[in-house]
Order: C-alpha cells, then sequence, then structure tokens
C-alpha cells in the first residue's frame, strides 16, 4: 500500500529513484511520504562476500535520498530477526545516530550489550567505539538510522577483516586488513 | 522518569550537559537512552524577538547533541496546540528532515499546505523551497528532526524581516533584511 501526500514538490527526481513510481507524470517527487511506502533499497548491501551474505536479513528504506538529501543519510530499517544492522564497525568521521521504533535490538558497543527498545536512541560519534545493532527477538525490529557524509571518510571492523575508506566518488572501497582489494 | 540503559560509554560529557544528572559519578554519558529522558534544550530558540516569544510552544530535546555528535543534530521536538517548528525558512547549504512521531502537524511549503501524521517524513534539501511545521490541532504534535551543520549556511525568511548567517564559531547571526543587527 502506497499512501502520497496530496501535493508535491517541484524538482528532478533523484537518480536513484528514476523509473520508480514514486514520482508523478511531471517528475514531481511527493514533499512529504509515509516512510514505509519508500521502497528498500535495491542492492541490500555494499559489502563484498562474504559480508554481503550477512547483511540478508536487514531492509533499508532511504528516506533521506527520496528527497535529494546529500549531507546526511536517514534510511528506514527494519532488522528480522537473527539480523544485524551491519559489521562491528566505527568510523573515523561521521557521526551516527539510531531511533528504535518498534522491536527490541540489542547495541553492541564494545564489550557491552544494551537492550533497547521503542523510544529509545543512540548516537555513536566519529572516532568513538565501534557498534553493531543485532536482533536476537522473535519479531523485527525497526529503527531511523542517520548518518553524515563527511569526505574523508573511513570506516575500521574490529571483528572482521575489513577495511574500508570513502573514495571521493561517494562509494566506498573495501580491503582486506593486510591491504588486499577484495 | 528518567530510564538510563545499564550501560555507559566512557568519554567526556558534553559542556552542554554540565551540571545536569544525565551522566555518572565518572562523568559518563549513557550508551544508549529513552529519547524523552533527555532534558529539554534550555533557551527555547535563538531567534532575536518578536520571533523568540513565538516559539514558547515547541519543546526540543537534543537528542544528537546529548551523545556529542556535531556533523548533525537530531532533535526530539514538541508541538504544542498553536507552536511552529520555526519560522517559514530554508537553508543555503544546511540539508532537514523531520520524521513524525506523534499528531497531525502541518507542512507548510512554499504556497502548499499538506496533513502530516505518526510515521510520515519529509526532506528538506539545501536550497529547496522554504517550509515549516505548524499544529493547528488541539494535541501535541511530536517529531524527529535531523540537520546538518554544512559551514557557511545561511537561512532566509520569506515571510518575516530576518535573515540568518552560520559564524564561523556555530552560531547564528540574524540581521533584518536591509542589514541592520537584531
Amino acid at each position: 500500500m502506497v499512501k502520497l501526500a496530496v501535493a508535491c514538490q517541484i524538482g528532478a527526481p533523484s537518480p536513484l529513484l528514476k523509473g520508480r513510481v514514486m514520482t508523478d507524470s511531471l517528475g514531481r517527487r511527493p514533499a512529504a511520504i509515509e516512510a514505509a511506502a519508500v521502497p528498500p533499497r535495491v542492492k541490500p548491501s555494499n559489502y563484498p562476500e562474504p559480508f554481503f551474505s550477512r547483511m540478508s536479513l536487514r531492509e533499508k528504506r532511504q528516506l533521506g535520498e527520496f528527497f535529494g538529501l546529500t549531507n546526511f543519510g536517514v534510511n528506514l530499517t527494519r532488522l528480522a530477526p537473527g539480523g544485524e544492522s551491519a559489521l562491528k564497525h566505527r568510523h573515523s568521521r561521521q557521526d551516527e545516530f539510531v531511533f528504535i521504533l518498534a522491536g527490541e535490538p540489542t547495541l553492541v558497543l564494545g564489550d557491552e550489550e544494551i537492550a533497547l527498545s521503542a523510544g529509545m536512541c543512540a548516537g555513536f560519534p566519529a572516532g568513538g567505539v565501534a557498534h553493531h545493532l543485532v536482533n536476537r527477538t522473535d519479531r523485527d525490529a525497526l529503527y531511523l538510522e542517520v548518518g553524515d557524509r563527511s569526505a574523508g571518510d573511513a570506516a575500521s571492523y574490529p571483528v572482521d577483516d575489513l577495511v574500508a575508506a570513502l573514495g571521493p566518488d561517494g562509494r566506498w572501497l573495501f580491503s582486506h586488513k593486510d591491504g588486499r582489494p577484495y
């Protein structure tokens, strides 16, 4: 079920949305939308294998992209039971934030584990403690996640053999910890 | 009622939180928190009068600040009946995003008005159409608002005699449209 607001904002549709049904016949995006009506991201993860497959229980709706935002991203993300939000990681320059809408995901932060629930939030300043969310319950968890797109960002992964660097084109480049590319 | 997660993240408390009860005896911030337990911002608005007084029906909890985020802000904002989110405005460099948690605020976007409700979201790319939320109902509206802190940002106000420029110290400088400072 797709509910669109009646008014539309004039502007070119995001390249990510071209060919989808989210614009009207004049190519206008809606000015507001039911978040659940934004189509899920087609590519479920940017990670190389074997990490890509671990993200199959995660579904992201790119709300910020939908409205053409570029300075930060906002996703509505659903984690099925057994899913994880990302590999355990930390960013060098990107701040991150999550707000729980439903379900009871677990925040793994360094060596600690914190039970989250609807209405709770957590923030992860750049250069902070490695973290991710995991869903150990038997029902979906739903949350908003926000992250900026600071130039020169890098991500490190304390558990997995992975290093990531944000290229000048906005794409992530992944390599092994010994420098070999994936 | 303040519910704190049991685990804490080691780090210096934000200057904005000094003297409040949100850190433990070692000065550690919680790693996650019930958003409603973050204290409201002490200064309700940065606007000069006569605009300052118009923001008295708005209450912001600075969730991003709470966790020490600097690249963007995330506020949990409550608009009482008759309140408005901000003066109708647009930013030159800052992207903005709102996600409605409760209530039915009205999005004023240019000359259009769009009824919002829980689960809906809207995004405002830098340089886009002037906008604000107003609460014309008889109950509170509650929403998350996100905005980045891009250097050199400016805000323009099509209805009010106000111009704002973000200074290098992160403070907003307000003037009349003819250049006189407030």
